[in-house]
C-alpha cells in the first residue's frame, strides 16, 4: 500500500477502504507517511468529501492512535456532551449536577484550550480550590458515589488527531464537515463514552455560520455515532448572539449557579435543560424527553440542582460557599460600563466580536501556554429584542487591565441598535437523532 | 502576507495576484513555506485551476526562479520545439537539421530525463563521439556558424519547477493542466526561446490519453506563450500507436537518418515536417505554412537534409561516416522475432506497453542515474492498419539482456489483431496557434 495510490484515489472522488484509512494515521503517527503527503491528502477531502463509512474509520482510526479510557468500572451508562464552541457557553457548568440528580453518571473529560474565553476547568477553577487533577481511582469513585466527576484531558489522548489538526490548521483544510466531525467524535469515543449529546452552535460566534453546514455537521456526528454504535442526540443551537448574560470564567460560574437555582435566563436555562435533558434519557433514566425536561426543571426548583452543584464542587476540592456567596469568585479591578448612543432597540450582538473583546480583557488564551484571567469578561446587560434609551448601560467591561480601550470599542460596535424591535430567534433550531 | 492565506484563496476559487505567486515559489526556493503547506496549494490548484493570467505569472514566477539563457548573442530568431513525449518520438533529431537549412537558428537545449527511451541526448549519443557538452562559446558560435547545436540542461534551470514536480510526483497533483503547462513553458522561456512549437501528444503512449485534455494542455500553453510575447504555436499529434518503426536509442537515429533521406514513414515524415515548417514560419523564413512545407520537402528531396545532419554530428564531435553506414551504430547480441499467431489486421499497438517492453529490454531509465543501453530497442515490423498472416514478423526486440521474457510477452500483448482492417487515424489532430 502507498500513500501515493491513497491520495490519488480521494483525489479522484473514490471511497477509502478502512485499511486505506488505518494506513494512512498510522503512517503520519510513525512518520512513515511525510506531512506534505498527509496535507495533499487533506486537501483532496476537503473537495471530495468523506462517506459515512470513511468518516467512521477516520474516527475510529483516530481513537485508537492513542490511548482509550475504560470507563467499565463506573455502573450505569456513561453520557457525555460535547459543545462545538460559542461565547458564554457555560453549559457544561450546569448539566454535570443536573444530570446526576436523575442518576445518571457523568464523567466528564474537559479541556482547556485555546478560545475567547478559558475552557470549562478554567471556568471551574475560578472556584477556589477546585482542581481537575483527579487520580483515576478518585475520578472512578466520585462517579460511582455521587454520580459526577470532571478531569482534565490525559496527554495521549487522539494523538492522530492532534497531529491532523495541527497540519490543517496550517493548510486551509480546518472547515471541512467530516474532518471536523471526525475530529470532535474521536475525542468523545476516545474519553470512555457509551452515548453523546452534541450541541452544534451556529451563528455569529459559533465556528459553523450558517444553519445548512450546522445541520450537515449535526447529521454527519450523528451518523458516525451510529455506526460505531454510541447512541447519539446532536441539537442545533443559537449562538447568533452570547448565550445568557456573562462572558468570561468566574461571571460564567456566577450565572451558571444561577440557573441551577432557577434565576438564571430564559436562553441559558433552555438550553441546558434541554441537553440535560437528551443526556438522561440516553442515559437510561427517562423513557421520553419530556418526562426528564419535567423532572429536570423540578430538581432545579427543589433546590436539589443546586446542591447538587455544592456537592461537586466539595468532592473536587472547592469551597462551595461561593453558591451562596458569589463576591467569593474572582473579582476585576475595573468595571467599565458600556452605554447606548440613541434610543431603540437591540437588533443584534455579534458574538464573535463580543468573545474578542473578552479576550482582549485577559478572559481567553492566545497561545497555549498563557495565563487566563478568571475575572476578565463582559456582562451583557441587553439582548437582543430589548429596548435600550439613549444613556443605557448595554454592557459591562470585568478586568484587571488598565488599557481595555480595543476592548471597549470592539464590544460596543459588537451591539446593533435599530427603530424596529426584531423579533427575537429560538434558542433550539434543530434535534438530529 | 502569509502562505495560509494564499493556500485559502486558491481553495475558495479566487484568482492569486501576481505578488501571492512570488511569494509562494520564493518560499518555496528559501525554505520558508515548508512543502506541507506547497503540497496543499498544489491540490487546491488541481481542484481549482488556475487563470489564463495565474497559470502566466506561475511560468515566469518559475523562470525567474533560476537562470535564464540569454541567446541574443546568436543572430536571428530562436525558435525551440517541445513534445510532450511519446513512444518512438525521434522528432528532434529529424527538424534540428531541417530548420537549419532554412536559416532559422536552432539553440537546442535538451534533457536525458527518465522514459521508457532515452532523451534526445541520449539518442544522439549512440554515434560515436558525439557529445553534447559544449562550452557556451561553442554552442553560440556553432548556432551562428551552422544555424544548429544542441546541448544538455544547465543546473540551475527553473529549479523552482524541479521543486515543485518532485513534490507534485508524490502528490497525485502532477495531471493539473496549468501546472503542465506552466512547467513546460518555464523550462522552453529560461532555455531563451523567443518562438516555441509545442508537440502535444495523444493516445495510448502519452501522458494525456484523450483529445480534450490534448487540445487544454495545448490551447493552455499557447495562451502563457501569447500572455509572455513568445510566438507559440502548438501541434496534437497522434501517440495512440507508436511514432514511425523504431523505439529505442541507436535504432531512433537510424530511422532519423531514413526520414531525412527521404525513405521515412509517412507517420514520421509528415509530424517532422509539420513541427519543422511551423519552426521555419515563426522563424520568420517563410510567411506561409505551405510554402514552408514544400521547402522543407525539397530539402529532403535534393539531400540538403541529410548533409545538414552530417555536419551536425560533425560539429558536436561524432563520427558522420555513421549517415551512410547505420551498421556502425550500437547493435545488440539479441534480435528476437515476435510473431502474429494469426491471419488478420492489426488493430491497435499499444504504445505505452511498447515502450515498457523497451525500457525492460534496456533502452530506458528507471531512476536518474541508471545506464542506457544504446543499442535496445523495438523494431515495429506492421503497424495498425497492416494485413497479418499467421507467422508474419509483427516487431523484432533488440537486447544485450539474456532474460527477455517479461518484454517480449509485453511487445507481444500491445498488438490487437482483428478481422476487420481499421481505418488509420489521422498523424495531425488539430493545430493551435
Amino acid at each position: 500500500m502507498r500513500a501515493y495510490d491513497i491520495i490519488l484515489k480521494k483525489r479522484n472522488g473514490h471511497e477509502l477502504t478502512e485499511e486505506e484509512i488505518n494506513f494512512f494515521i498510522k503512517g503520519i503517527m510513525d512518520g512513515s507517511i511525510p506531512d506534505y503527503q498527509a496535507s495533499a491528502l487533506l486537501m483532496a477531502i476537503y473537495f471530495r468529501g468523506l462517506s459515512k463509512k470513511e468518516t467512521a474509520q477516520l474516527t475510529m482510526s483516530m481513537v485508537n492512535s492513542g490511548d482509550v479510557l475504560d470507563l467499565s468500572s463506573i455502573d450505569g451508562i456513561k453520557v457525555d456532551k460535547h459543545s462545538t464552541g460559542g461565547v458564554g457557553d457555560k453549559i457544561s457548568l450546569i448539566v454535570i449536577p443536573l444530570v446526576a440528580s436523575a442518576g445518571v453518571p457523568v464523567a466528564k473529560i474537559s479541556g482547556r484550550g485555546l478560545g475567547h474565553t478559558g475552557g470549562t476547568i478554567d471556568k471551574l477553577e475560578s472556584i477556589s480550590g477546585f482542581s481537575t487533577d483527579l487520580s483515576k481511582e478518585t475520578f472512578f469513585n466520585n462517579v460511582n458515589t455521587y454520580k459526577m466527576a470532571i478531569a482534565g484531558q490525559t496527554a495521549n489522548l487522539t494523538p492522530a488527531d492532534k497531529k491532523l489538526y495541527a497540519l490543517r490548521d496550517v493548510t486551509a483544510t480546518v472547515d471541512s464537515i467530516p474532518l471536523i466531525a471526525s475530529s470532535i467524535m474521536s475525542k468523545k469515543i476516545a474519553s470512555g463514552a457509551d452515548c453523546i449529546v452534541l450541541d452544534v452552535k451556529v451563528g455569529s460566534g459559533a465556528f459553523m455560520k450558517n444553519m445548512d453546514e450546522a445541520i450537515q455537521l449535526a447529521e454527519t456526528m450523528v451518523k458516525i455515532g451510529k455506526a460505531l454504535n454510541k447512541k447519539t442526540i446532536a441539537i442545533v443551537s443559537d449562538m447568533d448572539q452570547p448565550l445568557g448574560h456573562e462572558v468570561g470564567n468566574a461571571n460564567e460560574v456566577k450565572e451558571a449557579i444561577d440557573v441551577l437555582k432557577g434565576n438564571g435566563s430564559e436562553d441559558e436555562t433552555c438550553v441546558a435543560l434541554t441537553i440535560a435533558s437528551y443526556m438522561t434519557v440516553l442515559g437510561g433514566a427517562f423513557d421520553t424527553f419530556d418526562k426528564a425536561y419535567t423532572y429536570l426543571e423540578k430538581v432545579i426548583c427543589s433546590g436539589e440542582a443546586i446542591d447538587n452543584f455544592k456537592k461537586l464542587i466539595s468532592i473536587q476540592g472547592g469551597d462551595p460557599k461561593v453558591v451562596d456567596n458569589p463576591h467569593m469568585l474572582p473579582q476585576a479591578k475595573n468595571h467599565i460600563e458600556i452605554k447606548s448612543d440613541m434610543d431603540g432597540y437591540i437588533n443584534s450582538i455579534n458574538a464573535e466580536n463580543i468573545g474578542v473583546a473578552a479576550m482582549l480583557l485577559g478572559a481567553g488564551r492566545r497561545r497555549k501556554n498563557d495565563p487566563i484571567d478568571h475575572a476578565a469578561g463582559i456582562t451583557l446587560v441587553k439582548k437582543v429584542g430589548q429596548q435600550v434609551k439613549k444613556g443605557d448601560t448595554i454592557c459591562i467591561l470585568h478586568t484587571n487591565m488598565n488599557n481595555w480601550n480595543d476592548a471597549y470599542h470592539t464590544a460596543k460596535n459588537s451591539f446593533k441598535i435599530g427603530d424596529y424591535q426584531v423579533k427575537q430567534t429560538n434558542y433550539i433550531h434543530k434535534i438530529i437523532q
